[in-house]
């Protein structure tokens, strides 16, 4: 099975930083770099797309609302219409650095309060995936799997692969546990290891309630931010390699 | 002659308007769009490219400081090579919405402060004309006539034309009498109108000292944000049909 | 009866203006000046106490949700203890700019989207009247009458008088009809004049529905944004003064 | 001799960390704290107050230039006048969040690129510490040593203390090497701990000439977000305690 292991990078802001993009660039084979709303500067974007160019990591464009200070995870009533071109915007500015260093923004996603927004509000993904098309009709998205955003995907014919999140619980529709409920996430490392070897094995997670569900996905999520972040990620990698799978860029899947 | 007829738009933010760029847009044939720095928002350049569209206006990108409090006009002394960074993911931004609706940014200048600091460090003009370049290495560039940008633009082989203003004043060398100067500005539209015919007869402007000089131009800056612009672009307009030359918009000099 | 004409002013930013601060000055009795986060800057915030000691005019906070491009117009998620921060902050400023030319903060307001915020989650209200009352314990509200902000005024002891707004339509409970609405505007100045004069004779206005309503009001705003908005107010301050009424800034009504 | 330890604090940004203001809180006896401009915001302002509060340490404003990117350590051409009104805002902001806490803010100081800045153009310094001033007369500054910021506190009859730094070498002239120069931080912590007992001994300071020079402070700043910033707090902490000398809040030497 060939497996991309994804991240959320370039989130810190000037003076300020969050996470090791360097350290993380090495282990992970797709990353979103946050594009100057949320989190991420012209530096820190620039910074990410030589880093990923170096490493052979495909460049997505991580999209957010425009509020630094709640780094875009404060849901905003925002138009959904501007919404799309505060998107495109985002990818554009990440498109123009990224050439500058032969690196091609190749997939997009959208950070932080827009998910809740999203399903809040479905407009939201129309014009936020429309942005993402509207900038390359074969851009890459890699939504969640079981959601609006996979069917999307589909009914649009986009490229596409499912995402799983390699520290989250998930529910018998096989959907996130929200953060707020305890138990959404799982910290210890080697029950993360299991999970990861169960479903690279058969494809399988086990839900919260001890039901095994399949799920449909090519993409693994590594938190970049949280404390071990790094070791997580080259845990991921080693149980993909040594149970003979491969790592695959996500632009490399569909080449 | 083909000349074109230039001017800065899409200066306003949000809420708040500046100049009236529909207004505008119908009697330029080309516009440098604000990108979001100085002034600008994605709703604004998405609204001047459909603009640029419908008009046949040629799109470009302003970019400015980081600043839009000082609307781009305080100096800082931001580094050169962040500044190059800076333009890029302006451009970037602006190229993005521009294709949204079938428009492509096909030239570039740089707003306000820059200029000044340009002038104080050569560095700044590396690195955003280097950005330029980056960007689109066939992009167009109007400098100032006579100035290091002009110069610069030669010795990079870039597409470009000379660049004056209608409504400012000349020194013997041709160079903008500094605004800071009493007579830097010429208000009366009827001495603009003059100025124009004089130049668009025999290539030459009359410095404030009364000296002749010949100025290497084919495009005319009129300012948006100043009382009676709508007037002195429709003037410049009618004044250069009138004496049997062409406004071309400038990506259409090149084509 | 003692009246206080009311606006919001100093909604500029930077190079942007809105509405006609100098001239609006001249015709109400108190004014809620932006604090910089929705709108105003720390020039406008000084120049606008400046004009309030010369005119004198009860200056007053008018807070906003940080979101400048959103013109404070746009619901946020913020968490509401935060929000009472964010207000506290915004006054503080405004109180240090207006202490330098001899001028004191004597009330304060939310603006925009704090309102609906405030009606769908009650806990705002708590914590910006909290900080309001932080500030200084003898800070005076105008909430628009018939509102949970009127009951918390009361409730709580609080300097305190009703506001109505000169060109909205009132709903037979004596609330707002929502902008939302058509007819929730009254455009026309000679209606305006009449429903002035109406509740300065008897206290009363007439609903949309045709009902007469008493309203408990001492506080009239204007729009200062609005064309024509200078108009209004010169017809508000005649209407008041003709009647036989007076025109009151807020602090004096306490004093 | 009573001694202030002096640090700045507050510098994070939403979700952004810099150093550790809580362990920083135990060991010093004045904060400066970042007031949203180049760092800080409601949240952390509000808590910084409350850790002085609990831990008896004297509050203070730590102004900056309107560049959150930059983290205030660009220079900005900005107008003086404007940068006084600037600074106004961000006292007036940190003076209400500490009021809700009941604590004072009773000392000032520029950040970052400021100080360039007023030693390229002094009228910086007039309208800063005016402002400084016009916030309360009574404000303590605790300019660097031998600097036109101390001749402007003691002309003025401000309330002051002259500051030196732990870990930056000095000139003959008892000024601060400049950072761009080699040997301008002491990174040893020996070395640091050797200065201060020669300093507390006698009121001398070694240049980096080797001459020994007399300096005229009772306030010694360490920086907080450098690495081991805390040790070299502790230690600085100890070695005024071991050598007979006692640790005082700036408020307190007033008092």
């Amino acid at each position: 099975m060939d497996i991309d292991i994804n991240t959320d990078l370039g989130e810190g802001y000037g003076k300020w930083k969050l996470g090791d993009d360097e350290a993380m660039m090495e282990l992970v084979s797709s990353a979103n770099v946050a594009c100057g709303f949320h989190a991420g500067d012209p530096i820190i974007m620039h910074r990410n797309a030589e880093l990923a160019v170096k490493h052979g990591v495909a460049l997505g464009a991580h999209i957010g609302v425009p509020d630094l200070w709640g780094f875009g995870r404060v849901s905003m009533d925002i138009d959904p219409a501007v919404m799309g071109k505060v998107a495109l915007y985002q990818i554009g500015a990440l498109a123009a650095l990224a050439s500058s260093v032969g690196c091609k923004v190749t997939h997009a996603s959208a950070h932080g309060a827009i998910g809740m927004m999203q399903r809040k509000t479905p407009a939201y993904m129309e014009h936020i995936y429309g942005a993402f098309r509207s900038f390359d009709p074969d851009i890459i998205v890699a939504p969640s799997v079981n959601t609006s955003g996979e069917r999307y995907a589909h009914d649009h014919n986009m490229r596409y692969v499912g995402k799983i999140f390699a520290d989250r619980s998930y529910d018998d529709n096989g959907l996130l546990v929200s953060r707020k409920l305890p138990d959404a996430m799982i910290t210890d490392v080697g029950a993360v290891r299991e999970r990861m070897e169960q479903f690279l094995s058969d494809g399988t997670i086990t839900a919260l309630s001890g039901k095994v569900i399949s799920v449909d996905a090519k993409c693994i999520l590594i938190h970049s931010d949280t404390d071990g972040a790094i070791n997580i990620a080259r845990m991921v990698r080693d149980t993909i390699e040594k149970n003979g799978h491969r790592v695959v860029p996500l632009d490399k899947m569909f080449s």
